[in-house]
């Protein structure tokens, strides 16, 4: 029996919560990655049920091990009001997808999401500045990605089945000198750039998030969904012609940025 | 990127509880071992302040995807309380090492350490029957370590630093008809097994847990602490004459005990 071996007795841990959690598939590359970076820690999945996070994140922040977490859906709009600050990125997205404890003790949250999704925009010569983008979804990550491409000088039109939180984010983005609309109903017609940023797609059960017969072949169509790798909603816009963005994407021109924020928790890095 | 690799989205958690918890040695060969059984599980250390026990029990019971606990010091003895049922041995001993999930929802807990520390003598020839021991410790491991050897027929004395403690284990031993008496100093003189179930000797400031100038060259002389592997009273008893038992292979043998009670967690095996 050696005194070495993964996972050892001073492992650092890093929680990815989610409910369902199973799908999530950045624990490997992210562990990989720090480890590599030779810090002894891991990024593990916690399936945390929704009505129980407040309770499960007050026992996490008490484990000292427990360095910082990596926020899924349906947690990235509530966990925002669990930590103790937030970068201005976070407060105008209203939700975060890391948190990490400070070498105060404090949590601390950022999102990244946009981060990702913007530079896979990039890798594929996608420049938005000018270009108008129809977003489906104004949660966690259609919020994150709306507020990287407003930034980035697109025009936004968003769509929710929950009109007030579209009207919300698209209230904040104008405050901050975004040109944003909303829309009434899920059609993206005369859009350059449509975002699906709604989990729809991860059940085979799902409904279409916008119908693919308003997609027209000068588009690129856009998932942030990570599993399965191509949606039917992506496969039905391949069909019509439009260019794609796999969800899978965002998450792997994400890694770098979360695997920083991360080992920038408590000393650690 | 692939899909598979550990840790993915799917893995099952196990939390080695403990305050401190870096000198944990179990999280690799347990890992090991449910993987070797197909499991797609890890045992992760888990730094549990004592004073935040309960807490972060609610929550880590929430949590939807752990599946069961190993418990180290100090949390042995509170963590009984903690969950819903113990076995009749844990019971005796008043104190868990271990505790999982059950498929009904409920927390079942066990202690197992005496089983490992037994089959540790057995493989030493060493036959508790009609032999004195004498325990320093009437904790977690030192209750476990007693139960097992007074059901093994051997005659015990207890001390521990807080009296009552020492008293009350005696009591219930004697209750389930074991041959206990307590020591109000910790002086094995006469003992043919002498056992340090204290956590003393895991720190390199700790003071010694029996004055090594009372062991005589026919005591064989036992350690629960795990690391440093041999400790400065394992050391002293040797340069005495005495024969040894290391802490870790209390560990290892109750390795396989371990696990087996893990992975029927949930309806895992």
């Amino acid at each position: 029996m050696t005194d070495t071996g993964f996972p050892g007795g001073g492992l650092r841990l890093f929680g990815l919560i989610g409910d369902p959690v199973a799908q999530v598939r950045a624990c490997f590359p992210a562990t990989e990655r720090m480890r590599q970076a030779g810090v002894d820690a891991a990024l593990v999945p916690l399936h945390v049920p929704a009505g129980h996070l407040p309770e499960i994140i007050r026992g996490l922040r008490l484990i000292g091990n427990v360095d910082g977490l990596v926020i899924t859906v349906p947690h990235k709009i509530p966990m925002a009001a669990l930590v103790d600050t937030v970068s201005d990125r976070a407060a105008l997205v209203g939700a975060i997808n890391l948190a990490r404890r400070e070498s105060d003790g404090r949590w601390h949250g950022d999102i990244v999401d946009g981060v990702g999704f913007r530079r896979a925009l990039d890798v594929m010569g996608f420049d938005p500045a000018g270009r108008t983008a129809f977003i489906v979804g104004a949660g966690g990550a259609g919020s994150a990605v709306a507020v990287e491409l407003a930034s980035s000088g697109a025009r936004l039109r968003l769509f929710d089945t929950d009109l007030d939180r579209a009207a919300s984010l698209a209230r904040r983005l104008r405050d901050a000198g975004g040109q944003v609309e909303t829309s009434l109903y899920p059609d993206p017609s005369g859009a350059d750039l449509v975002v699906n940023a709604t989990p729809l797609g991860m059940r085979p059960e799902d409904p279409m998030p916008i119908d693919p017969a308003l997609l027209t072949s000068n588009m690129t169509v856009a998932e942030v969904v990570m599993k399965p790798p191509v949606t039917a909603f992506l496969r039905a816009a391949q069909e019509r012609g439009c260019r794609i963005q796999l969800g899978e994407a965002v998450l792997l021109y994400q890694l770098d940025a979360m695997v920083a924020f991360l080992l920038d928790a408590n000393g650690l890095k």
